[in-house]
C-alpha cells in the first residue's frame, strides 16, 4: 500500500518548498499569510455511518481540518467542501451539509465553495480549509531544537478508546466515544501558541503521539526522549482500557485522532509559557520529554532508556 | 438524488456571499485576489481506470480545476490534491501522482499539499486549485446584461463523443477520445478575457452549453436566445455523431466536459474583441446568440423561436 509517508516523501522530493507541514503557507492579505490544508474523510476508512450521525460527521470533518490550521498557529477563515454521495445516503448527506453550515457559522468560518457528485457506493468528503495569521506567528514542524521541552495540550488516547467502543457497539464509555466522534480542534490554543516566541515548533496530533512526534523529529532533524512518568493515564482511562483489553500507556502513545497539539518550547521559557497558558485557558499543558540530538523517538523510565515496540494504529486497518 | 443545483441553492441560501461562481474569491497578496475552487473526480462516475491511463487522469484532474480558475479570469498558482486509493490501485495512484507532479511543473502550478488515504474500493480524487489576478479582472456569472452577445471558445460536444467512444471501446475516433480524456483548460484565453472590459460575464462549460448557459442566465437574472445557425458542427463531428447514433446539434448543446469558456460581450465592442482574440490566439471565438430580458435558454432558427427538449447528460448516469 502506498503510505502517506511515502507520498509526502515523494512530493517533498518533487516540490521541496511547501510540503510536509500541517498546512501549506502562501502569501495573504495585508501582510498576513494564508495556511491551506486539505483532508479526506472516507466512509469505512475514517467513519461509519452506522455510528456517526450526520452532525457528528460534520463536526469531525470540520475540526480535523481546523486542527491543521490551529497547528500552524493560524486562525481558520474559509472552507471548501467536496462531497461524493451514494444514492442511498442522499438524506444523510443533506443533513451533513446542513450541520456543516451551522457549525461553520458558529465557528466563524465561511463556507466559500464546494463540489457535489454522486458516488458509486461510499460517502467521500473532502474539506479544504484556509486560515490566516502574521508570518512571524506561523509555526512549523521543522524548527524544534536540541534542549527544547516537548509539550502537548489535550488528552492522549481518548479517541482511540472511543473508536474501539463504537466498533464494539458499547452503549457506555460516552465520554470516550464523544472524543472520537466530535474531537475539538485546539483553535484558540493554536493561535495563542503561535504568538509565543518561546514555542519553537508545532503540529497537531492526528495519527497518535508516537508517529506524529517521530514526524516532528524527522522534520527538525532531531530526536526525542519521552519521560514515561509524564504520560499519566486518568483512573477512568485506565478502567476503560482494562475493560477493552488495551494497555493504557501504549494506547496513549499510539492512539490517533485526538487532535491535540504537539509543540516544543525553549526550556528557559517553559515555566513562563506553562503559567501563561494555564491562566489563559484554565488547564495545564503537559511536558512529556525533551528534544535531543540524533533521530527517532526514545523512551525513558526511572531515568533509564526503555525499549518499547509500538505499532501505530491508523483508522480501520489503514497502513 | 441530491443534485448539485440543489446543493448550490442550499449553500447560496446559507452563505450568500461567495457561492455560485466557478471559484470563490478571497483577498490576496499585494492588492490581488485569490480565486479558489475544488473539484472531485470519482472512479466510475467521472472516469474509468479501464480507459483513463494515470497520465490522462492526472491531466484531466488538473485541467478540470484550472478551467474553473481560467473562467474567473485568473492565473492558476497552486493546487492541493487529496487522493483515496483502493489497495488494488496503488501502482495506478503512484503513476497518477507522478504525472500530476510533472504536469503541474509544466503548467507552472505549485503542488503545495494534499492528503492520501486508503479507499474501500473506488479511486477518489479531490483537487483544490488557487489562482490569482487583480480584483478588476475577475469575471463572474452574475453580470451578463440584456443586449450582450453570448460567445464561446473551443469545441462543443467533442468530449461527449469521446466519452461514448470510450464507453463503446472504439479504437478509432481518437481526436474525440482525446478531447474527453485530456481536455485543455483555456488558461491563457481566460486570463486575457479577464482583462477585457467588454467581457461582461464568464464561466466555463463543464456540464454542457445548455445547462451552463442556463446557470449563467439564472445568476444574471436574464434570458438567452441561441441562434441555432451559429452552432455549426464540423464534417468529422457530423460523421462521428451519425456513427454513434447521436444528433449533432443536440450533442453540441448538451455534451459536457469540453471545458471551453462561455462569456458575454458588450455588443458595441464585440467585433473589436473578436478581432483581438483572433490576433492573439490564432482562432475565432464563436458568437452563438444574445442575452435578452426574461429567464431561460431559448432557441432561434431562421428567425423563429424553436422548441427543443434537451435532457442534460452528466457523467455515467449522474442526475
Amino acid at each position: 500500500m502506498l503510505s502517506e509517508a511515502h507520498i509526502i516523501e515523494y512530493l517533498t522530493a518533487n516540490f521541496p518548498d511547501n510540503i510536509g507541514d500541517d498546512a501549506a503557507v502562501i502569501n495573504g492579505y495585508a501582510g498576513q499569510q494564508y495556511v491551506v490544508t486539505t483532508d479526506l474523510l472516507v466512509e469505512d476508512i475514517h467513519f461509519r455511518v452506522s455510528y456517526f450521525n450526520p452532525a457528528d460527521l460534520a463536526h469531525k470533518a470540520l475540526h480535523v481540518n481546523l486542527s491543521d490550521i490551529a497547528a500552524m498557529g493560524a486562525r481558520p477563515c474559509f472552507i471548501l467542501c467536496g462531497i461524493s454521495i451514494p444514492m442511498a445516503q442522499a438524506k444523510y448527506a443533506e443533513d451533513f451539509l446542513f450541520s456543516l453550515a451551522t457549525i461553520c457559522k458558529k465557528a466563524g468560518v465561511l463556507l466559500i465553495g464546494g463540489d457535489t457528485t454522486k458516488s458509486p457506493d461510499k460517502l467521500f468528503i473532502s474539506i479544504t480549509a484556509i486560515g490566516t495569521t502574521a508570518p512571524e506567528y506561523i509555526k512549523y514542524r521543522t524548527t524544534a531544537a536540541v534542549g527544547d521541552y516537548i509539550c502537548i495540550t489535550g488528552a492522549l488516547g481518548d479517541a482511540h478508546i472511543g473508536l474501539i467502543a463504537c466498533e464494539n457497539k458499547r452503549s457506555d464509555l460516552t465520554e470516550f466515544k464523544n472524543a472520537f466522534l466530535r474531537p475539538h480542534a485546539k483553535i484558540n490554543e493554536g493561535q495563542w501558541l503561535g504568538t509565543q516566541l518561546s514555542v519553537t515548533s508545532m503540529m497537531d496530533i492526528s495519527d497518535g503521539l508516537f508517529i506524529d512526534l517521530r514526524r516532528l523529529c524527522e522534520a527538525s532533524n532531531v530526536a526525542s526522549n519521552i519521560i514515561l512518568e509524564n504520560i499519566v493515564p486518568s483512573t477512568s482511562f485506565i478502567n476503560a482500557c482494562y475493560d477493552l483489553q488495551l494497555d493504557p500507556v501504549t494506547t496513549m502513545l499510539i492512539g490517533g485522532e485526538d487532535y491535540g497539539l504537539l509543540f516544543t518550547v525553549d526550556s528557559e521559557n517553559y515555566q513562563l509559557l506553562a503559567d501563561a497558558f494555564m491562566q489563559r485557558f484554565g488547564y495545564q499543558i503537559t511536558c512529556i520529554g525533551h528534544i535531543v540530538a540524533g533521530n527517532g523517538v526514545h523512551f525513558i523510565e526511572q531515568g533509564q532508556a526503555k525499549n518499547m515496540t509500538l505499532t501505530p494504529f491508523s483508522h480501520f486497518g489503514e497502513e
